[in-house]
């Protein structure tokens, strides 16, 4: 029995019960949710130790770091230093994109590194770069092999892999006639594509969604609905295309829930500011509230060096707005495979789009962690601040140039810190208590 | 005569002509605006080759650079640097905020080093400093004492100035005694704060409003209504100090219009996103419009380190509501005085949020940077795309990592690249002009 079945007939159902005890949420609401598709516990029932994340309606937003060799660089150790540090710093699912070297061998010692945490593919790559070996070219590839792949990453325990379902023979040669500034930018997307434009067949896995299904159930894994037509540029962005896609994804999604299985749909991309709230809410609108999974987005296109910070910007509105997850983007997104401490710092933006979210999704369940950082500020406790920056020691590390490690106060304002300067006057009023400050931020609300 | 009273006249204003033509909007809807206070061009009378860079309704958001030496760290020459540095990497203002040194040989050094730069500083910082080396205590400072100090900068050609003018006696006393969880986190704003409390006087730029007025009148500088009940804590974000103080401003702002002498108003500080166009829409209703500085907003408190990246998601969706400048902040704040690379990476997050909110407000106005990157990117025309980075030099470095930069693709994908895995299909079809894609841009609006 799948999780959503099992929360459907209304037992004791443990994994939700965790997940609830974890959040500070409702079981029963909880339970409701999971039931209706609204929540993913992504967990592949063959996997032993899994660390059980929700995602999705009235849970924290969640983070997702993509790490994995490329066809033309590829170092396993490079890959499991980065899944380490994803886990150090705060990521709560991880990808293998791992499109060279032995794509079964990294994806194992991967997940044999991401210790139990949710793990996703998206089994497309190796679909199509093994196919292309296997079978001597794209249009030689039979349609069953891209399941047979597919049930390859749910033997070795993926809790949930991006599956390209809805980019349709239609959508897809409509795409790349198309006027948009770039066809398709989702990398397997565009494998599909090129398959079904090369053999004139439809999309393997829509072909085959009943079987898809079945695997899924089988291992209940969560589908990952990809948008092979989400836009790679903001000129592009809530096109027909789109939307067309997002149409047949939503109506998939449906019928997953119905049948029991969980799924996820994913999202941008390049979206400017003002289309990103409408983004998030028509997806939810049209899925019946299946959690969302956003990259980024972007909300210019400009920002190549900096694309953590424009995907920020996005995402934290994104979430705000109802978003569940959030794809990482680092400062090497667009140029090139990311290093270890672009990673880091795509990470670190990405959490903090979240949190900045949560501050609006959730309110005051979210503000904790803003009520006592401020609480420390004020009383000029370093040690609080340092121990609990995104970064510790990148916080330490600032804190002590120009010789500030010693100072009462900071080396910004010196002896005309603000605490400073105003303690007699403020020295005996009723400080608010913590309580009294989380009470401040309402019971959070959706933009 | 002064800027504003000029547009009032009808004649022909070149300053105005030029800024019009810079911006690409009608000479005579921005002479309106001018004449109304909605948009301002900082430049001192008695300054000479300065650039000229307007601010307000209709323009694209500028960014501002905050400089200076610290009550504990003195380096002219690390300051100067960071001059050169904002100016290179497109800081259209720059402010010293110098409170250690020589506060007159610091200021006039870096006038020097900032190219004619609109130029701006706190006078409250020198007026607190020196007067009580002068006068010998806090309470002694005569309340003409500060007005001296604002003439004393304005004869050194400075363009712009904080002016915390409408945090009153009463709003003082009751901030010191508010259950916030930081009273008062300016820094201006406290020195003045506890002047009053000390003396018992009322707010001495308040109580000689009209002198103010004049002296800005005489130079046509700009004076920016200091917020010094800004929240320093999402917990305080709109709070009846906050907005009590920005009514009061809003008063003497639509004075000033009134008299012929420019002025904006400082915003936050620290506000969730939820709240960040309320904020926005409250000061521009509440002000006739004038130009709107915000620094920030940050909207979580716990991103020390980071900072620059909470501060870029307040300010896009700041600027696309209609915020005209925004101060940056750099990965120090909350931390300490920035070094050189930290004033890069606060003043680059800046840039990318004021783009980002101008996409929204400007709508087709601003898009050519992401229509002409987004081209280039298709095309993989790897050298316009670095030469247009924010920083060409870090892109630069990242694609080259792990050997991309000889490549036709980059590290990421390499041979999988969804333009060389599409191009034969997408090869022949009719591309969109940047014309075509600049329209679909809108014609701007504000969130």
């Amino acid at each position: 029995m799948t999780l959503i079945l099992e929360a459907r007939s209304g037992g004791e159902v443990d994994f939700i019960r965790e997940v609830a005890s974890r959040e500070g949420v409702d079981y029963y609401l909880l339970r409701r949710r999971v039931a209706a598709g609204r929540v993913v516990i992504p967990r592949n029932n063959r996997k032993k130790g899994a660390r059980l994340v929700g995602v999705g309606e009235g849970l924290t937003t969640k983070v997702n770091v993509n790490v994995g060799t490329s066809g033309v660089y590829v170092d396993y150790e490079l890959e499991e230093r980065k899944v380490e540090l994803a886990l150090r710093y705060g990521a709560d699912t991880l990808m293998d994109l791992s499109t060279g070297g032995d794509l079964d061998y990294v994806r194992r010692r991967l997940i044999e590194k991401s210790g139990g945490a949710p793990f996703g593919t998206v089994p497309t790559y190796q679909a199509w770069i093994e196919g292309v070996r296997r079978y001597g070219s794209v249009a030689s590839i039979p349609p069953d092999w891209f399941l047979e792949v597919v049930e390859r990453h749910l033997r070795d325990g993926v809790d949930f892999m991006t599956i390209h379902a809805a980019v349709t023979r239609d959508l897809a040669s409509r795409a790349v006639k198309s006027r948009r500034v770039m066809p398709i930018v989702s990398r397997g997307g565009s494998m599909v594509s090129a398959w079904m434009l090369e053999t004139g067949r439809e999309n393997p896995y829509l072909e085959n969604w009943g079987q898809v299904l079945e695997l899924f159930r089988e291992y209940d894994a969560v589908i990952s609905l990809g948008d092979a037509l989400r836009p790679g540029a903001t000129a592009d962005a809530l096109d027909e295309l789109q939307v067309g896609e997002l149409l047949l994804n939503a109506k998939l999604a449906r019928e997953s829930v119905e049948k029991g299985v969980q799924v996820m749909i994913e999202g941008p991309g390049h979206v400017t500011l003002d289309k990103v709230v409408a983004d998030v809410k028509l997806a939810k609108s049209l899925s019946g509230g299946v959690p969302y999974y956003v990259l980024g987005p972007l909300v210019t296109d400009t920002a190549a060096g900096y694309d953590h910070i424009a995907a920020a910007i996005g995402a934290a509105l994104a979430a705000a707005a109802g978003a569940d997850l959030i794809c990482y983007l680092t400062p090497a997104e667009h140029l090139g495979l990311p290093n270890e401490e672009q990673v880091k710092e795509g990470l670190i933006a990405s959490k903090i789009a979240a949190h900045a979210g949560d501050l609006v999704k959730l309110g005051r369940r979210a503000a904790l962690p803003d009520v006592k950082m401020s609480v420390a500020r004020a009383k000029l406790d370093w040690e609080y601040q340092l121990k609990n920056a995104y970064d510790p020691e990148r916080a330490a590390e600032i804190r002590g140039q120009f010789g500030g490690a010693a100072l009462k106060s900071c080396t910004m304002c010196g002896q005309y810190c603000v605490f400073l300067l105003l303690d007699k006057y403020t020295r005996g009023r009723r400080e608010p208590s913590v309580e009294e400050l989380l009470e401040r931020y309402g019971e959070g609300l959706e933009l």
